[in-house]
């Protein structure tokens, strides 16, 4: 755990100074001050983060941790384990919903095996915007109703190969990082740790996933209710949650969080998975929060309460599901225009424009 | 008033076997079925509205209309009129918000000249995907506290320039287009718009549009309120409505509503301003509509009462209440990504995925 401790001490505050300079310039560009909503704080927000007033996201990532999780043994999910490994293939092909959502954003994408169970089907990687790392830790968790997920060396292997993914981003030029996951079963791992975080009843936070029929919906929470009782981890030892529910595609998401937040790369959180991920990244460490922003609102009812735990609020709100960081590379694109607004904007000086209010100067108001 | 009918003549319904050949498809591609949320619909529209299952929304283009407005000599805004003029001059150098929301969204800006009262400050048009159409119908809209906004002539002029301008983006390959506007007091025209096409007092559907104070938000409220009450238009009537408050650049966008509509190009409505004249479209036609999609719930009260009139969910809450097309902008790319996946992803049986739900083999459910 003193490697933990060492990746922590790594993640300074995001400066002050730059926040005040970034809100003074806001308020000078050609537009009513406060005009463009929340866009502005989240252009000054990148702008503190990157420490300049001229930032810029024009070097986009998602990375899409891929693993599978012991507990589908239970029967959490109307899927198939075998089509986590599918559906890796399917992003390696380029034909999931994430190609296009990362085509669109103009981001390149990153899909990690951080512990498929099947096969992956072999796949020419054609697309040079699509990079495929290799490093499964296990070959899935191990079923968490009935024993621990992971054990501490492989949790530690997980959250340092996401560490390692945000360090190589650093070097790439990366400027803004989504955080993308497929695994059959991962909403219920999600679940149970945002069950451990928040000490939320399991009915509270566990939802019905890719599409789980009130039976399947039932045995969620089920499980997740025992699995609570059973290894009742302490909430405030992000880690031990981490270690007993899973899964590696989240213990990834965290080391993520930890290297961004070290490098000083602004963070897109996706939805519930990825959100557990950042919730668990901010416990350990909760400055690295001011280095997240929240995509969207998940229909998986544990999201908002994870996203409050956080304090963060969602900047989209469209029903949306699917994981893969598809909410990501949708907020990208909101927070390239804040940013690009704010840096590219004139201001009411060099535009010759007025921002005296007429009416004020003969009205006291 | 035979032209306007001519014109709404040409509008046609969506087409519904379109639209079921789409729903097929979206529920055929690698995702569980409506994960994700309002996406589907709107790519689902998008193909039905270009009658083909592989749309694009790759020419996107923002016409941004400027007028001036006779209701400000009663002081309803805290900013001088000369601003419509000055920021046309920004807009036509790159320095305004919807610049730079635009290049993000990589779409071109059409601005037009329909009436702004000032000199605009001469500029030279160095970015190419700038277009700059002069063609004002008059210099600024009659106060309508004291007599009618425009004349007939004039209403229609108005509407016929911005038919001609979506006709124009059909030749150009336009397959998205996004209503743009700008204008000192405009909000307080769209208000009087909105109170006379829904009925609602002034009090509930008039705002701080770009800063007002409370004694400007009293004017402003006072003098809606009593306009309503001088000219009692028929709400059933929307030429007639849009000829008492104006504005030019409202009556110019109810003129790309029809055309966009008559050419089967989709339509990104901005904020209250833009809903105001979509809201018109849609009361001449109703069939309009179907083309429309909604961008964002702006910070004015009155934007939502008009949405729930044209029966439009919008997609992004995001508290801008700026214009200039800057939430239409934004919301271009959350359509992209929405085409863009259904149009691009594999399907289940081309990806050799799974779509049988394992747990269902041995429940019934």
């Amino acid at each position: 755990m003193n490697k933990i401790k060492e990746l922590l001490a790594g993640i300074q505050a995001v400066d002050q100074g730059w926040m005040s300079k970034a809100r003074e310039r806001q308020n000078r560009l050609t537009k009513p001050p406060g005009s463009l909503g929340v866009l502005e704080e989240i252009a000054c927000r990148t702008a503190a983060i990157q420490k300049t007033l001229a930032p810029s996201v024009d070097h986009k990532r998602i990375v899409v941790f891929a693993a599978d999780h012991g507990v589908t043994e239970e029967g959490v999910s109307p899927y198939p384990q075998e089509v986590t490994a599918q559906m890796v293939a399917n992003f390696l092909r380029g034909g999931a919903a994430i190609n296009a959502f990362a085509k669109s954003a103009g981001a390149d994408v990153v899909v990690v095996d951080i512990g498929v169970k099947s096969p992956i089907p072999a796949v020419n990687l054609a697309d040079l915007s699509i990079q495929f790392i290799r490093k499964p830790v296990r070959q899935g968790t191990r079923n968490f109703l009935k024993e621990l997920a992971l054990n501490q060396q492989e949790t530690l292997e997980a959250i340092l190969l996401g560490y390692g993914i945000a360090e190589e981003a650093k070097r790439a030029g990366v400027n803004l990082i989504g955080l993308g996951e497929m695994g059959i079963g991962n909403t219920t791992a999600a679940a149970a740790v945002t069950a451990a975080l928040t000490g939320l009843p399991a009915a509270k936070v566990t939802g019905r996933g890719t599409g789980a029929d009130d039976s399947t919906l039932a045995t969620k929470r089920s499980v997740v209710d025992q699995a609570l009782r059973l290894h009742t981890p302490d909430p405030a030892d992000a880690f031990s949650v981490l270690q007993t529910f899973g899964g590696l595609e989240i213990a990834g998401l965290v080391g993520v969080c930890l290297g961004a937040a070290t490098g000083r790369i602004p963070i897109v959180i996706d939805g519930f998975i990825a959100t557990a991920a950042a919730a668990l990244a901010a416990r350990m460490c909760p400055t690295t929060a001011d280095y997240m922003f929240a995509a969207h609102l998940s229909a998986e009812p544990g999201h908002s309460a994870l996203l409050h735990l956080i304090r963060l609020h969602p900047m989209l709100d469209l029903g949306m599901r699917l994981g893969e960081g598809t909410g990501a590379a949708l907020a990208m694109k909101v927070i390239e225009a804040a940013v690009r607004s704010f840096a590219d904007m004139a201001t009411f000086e060099s535009a010759g424009v007025s921002d005296k209010p007429e009416v004020a100067k003969g009205v006291a108001s």
